[in-house]
């Protein structure tokens, strides 16, 4: 268990841990009946004597945090004692189902100078005058389209566009076959909100997206990571795991994995989906970035070879033309998609319609050449980036060059002290996406992700370079301490 | 239990009890263990003979729908035996969470000429050139509005907008606790899944609106609808409601009630909310029609009392200036909104910056004006569509005249064949929604809910009256079966 402790802090350090560990519990990251480690342990591991830890676990005890037996250990309470009565107080004891909630409220990235944490592209390179005309004829010219709530599956010019270009990618389906939605955000929440249910098995890739798992864990899912390695998900390792616990839905990136940027082979992806088949069970396929490679097209989507409907697809329009218009589409078969399009009516009744229609005349006719003009962008800002690491990244840091997509995927030596770099980038202006939210509950992870397309170049270098020199000193003081 | 029967169908009586059962028993509406009418009671009730109802089960009980015991009666079995193998037959199995799912696929409303279904103003009546023109300066002058994710939370400058307009209201929050959603359907949807899980009681209205009921069971709660007077809901039962099973969440929509009409005195008002300080619990206030009063000013809201958090006030502005903009606040203090902002994350990263900046100016600065014109055109629909129903209903009708909203709602002699009507109806270009979705599982209601704002005034006048011929058509025939 990692926890960042500040030694010129106003707050002692037994505070500091107590706190911590409270918010992890209130926030339920640690569940009731969870061990916490000896105090021998922690105290080893956050290189802090052992009655410090002590008074901590004292402190925590006191509160009704954590119940402690001589000889048993500590265990996170079932439920805190409340004390206060009087204002909001009665809220801190009000249940939610939201585990990893803490950890996005922990997170600020207003005022920073150079955002490499989020995985999207800077507005120069998007389609933003072309899809603004046209939104701008559509409220001159159809203002009733703004008094509508279109229908549960989406308008039906738009689905039919999808299809074409899903077919071009050698996906078949009906455009009764697909939905939209408001980004794939909102598609893998559908999936979640339909499908799984409170102890349901998903499998995801080790590491996975942050906004999937965020999403399975407030379904109450026990998510179950795969290991990954050049060729993507360890399909032989998921079979194995799929013998003790049937997966009732397996969740994969297959395409420049968001965050590690693999890509899975076909051989892979022809196994993964004999494994659904074999296990009655459905596959979401998150495809962001298959547009966006920089050498040689990737595989055809696992939906291409799909011919039993386990496979939910699910191909985003809106990192790649306009996030503010949160245009995506899901292609699912048989009733899986009424199941679905019943989850949206009840989510939100509908995508907004003029924003469907404002994305249709790009996506129908433009999308193709600008997708290649987009992937020569990226490809030169990926290629700048890793110019930039070649030269300033500190030894003992590496990363994959990656064949596609947005981010870069680097490892550091080791994972302490991650959490302090994050907080002194972030001073700097540098914000980066730390890896060990990219699982579930508490893991440490010594990656992190960075996102070379969401600023100029010239401000991407000179801010990769700034970042460089921080982590160079930090690994110094690391080495040091 | 109502069965609706085609007697023309070239399917026999007993095929369509049987395929109705399995499709309810199939998408959760009959929950496992629940038992079924005995075939005595079921073919009193559908008038058809007993071996009708008898060959109905058997066909049920061999595919592995029900379990019938000798002397104890038919049961919903736990899961249904599936013995297809090929194609999409798997899904069948494949379990859900959206108990009523198969009410939304039942309904077709594609070429309705007269669509009194949906509560939504028209056209005609709404902003929209403004809002329109608001838009079309955005695209052009601020493209990168389009690229923008916005943050979780909203635009601070609309909050800060929406919180002056609460404070008209008596509803005094600072801006960094009012949240932005996606219509207020996204905001029930984040507090359901942040705070409701499995077995928790929601208390609702009965009859409530039909899309938090949808919400609340996608949630596995245990809905318990409280009865209503003139005054409102009856908070006397649900204080003796609570006593038995406390509550974990109280939703309510005291202002001109969907879909009865009905608005909450004020001393109801303050009796719900100590109610929810004596049991700790959050209740939600669905606001969308207090400003569409017909005579005067509605009570303030019950969060304008509430100074312990124990309120998330819901304000949608989507239906009221422009559906397809979607935008709606929610108001909540403590940490209820934090943690309803880190639903929102992982819902859909933010609602789409360039609408919450297109409704802004109109909601700063005109929208009272506006407001006070939209009340009496809505007055006079209201009193058109009274005129026609005074003139035209048949006898043992009956409504109430509403003091503010957009529905009427009426009460029919008998629930007999309201699903009848509703098809007849539909093939004639009239839509209604009928009262038995306004609650969750298994009622007979003999409600049905008119919107009288969605059409021109010419043409609802001449779609009411079309309906109402078709009702006393309809009321004949019953009377004669």
């Amino acid at each position: 268990m990692h926890i960042d402790l500040k030694r010129g802090s106003s707050k002692t350090l037994p505070q500091q841990i107590s706190e911590t560990l409270a918010q992890r519990i209130t926030s339920g990251l640690l569940q009731p009946g969870a061990r916490l480690p000896s105090v021998r342990g922690l105290a080893a591991s956050l290189r802090v004597s052992q009655v410090t830890v002590s008074k901590a676990y004292d402190d925590l005890e006191s509160h009704g945090h954590i119940i402690c037996s001589q000889g048993q250990g500590c265990f996170v309470a079932r439920r805190p004692h409340i004390q206060q009565d009087a204002g909001t107080g009665w809220q801190d004891g009000y249940d939610d189902f939201l585990p990893r909630a803490q950890l996005w409220r922990n997170f600020d990235f207003s005022g920073v100078r150079y955002p490499f944490h989020l995985a999207a592209i800077h507005a120069e390179l998007l389609p933003l005058d072309f899809i603004g005309a046209a939104m701008s004829r559509l409220v001159t010219g159809k203002p009733e389209l703004m008094a509508s709530y279109g229908n549960f599956q989406g308008d039906a010019e738009l689905r039919e566009v999808m299809r074409r270009h899903l077919h071009s990618r050698g996906v078949e389906v009906h455009s009764s076959d697909i939905m939209i939605t408001s980004g794939s955000q909102q598609g893998i929440d559908l999936v979640a909100r339909t499908f799984v249910g409170p102890g349901d098995t998903v499998y995801l890739e080790a590491p996975s997206y942050t906004g999937a798992i965020d999403v399975f864990a407030g379904r109450g899912a026990e998510m179950i990571f795969v290991p990954m390695d050049s060729e993507g998900m360890r399909v032989d390792v998921l079979t194995r795991l799929c013998d003790k616990r049937p997966p009732k839905l397996i969740y994969t990136n297959p395409t420049f994995q968001n965050p590690s940027g693999v890509t899975m082979g076909i051989t892979r992806r022809q196994r993964l989906l004999e494994l659904a088949r074999s296990y009655r069970c459905l596959i979401v396929e998150d495809d962001p970035f298959s547009d966006l490679y920089f050498r040689k097209p990737p595989p055809l989507p696992i939906k291409s070879m799909d011919g039993d409907g386990h496979v939910v697809y699910m191909k985003s329009f809106s990192k790649v033309i306009a996030p503010g218009c949160r245009i995506a589409c899901v292609a699912a078969g048989g009733n899986i998609l009424s199941r679905l399009i019943a989850a949206k009516s009840a989510s939100d009744l509908g995508s907004p319609l003029l924003n469907q229609r404002a994305v249709l005349p790009f996506i129908a006719g433009r999308y193709d050449t600008y997708a290649g003009q987009l992937r020569t962008a990226l490809r030169g800002r990926m290629e700048s980036a890793v110019r930039v690491l070649k030269r300033y990244a500190p030894p003992g840091v590496t990363w994959n060059v990656p064949e596609g997509g947005l981010n870069l995927w680097l490892q550091l030596p080791s994972a302490d002290g991650i959490g302090k770099l994050r907080e002194q980038a972030e001073l700097a202006g540098v914000s980066f996406l730390p890896g060990d939210v990219c699982y579930s509950g508490e893991v440490s992870s010594r990656h992190i992700r960075l996102c070379y397309s969401q600023m100029p170049e010239g401000d991407m270098e000179q801010g990769l370079r700034l970042f460089l020199q921080l982590l160079t000193e930090h690994l110094g003081a690391e080495r040091h301490k």
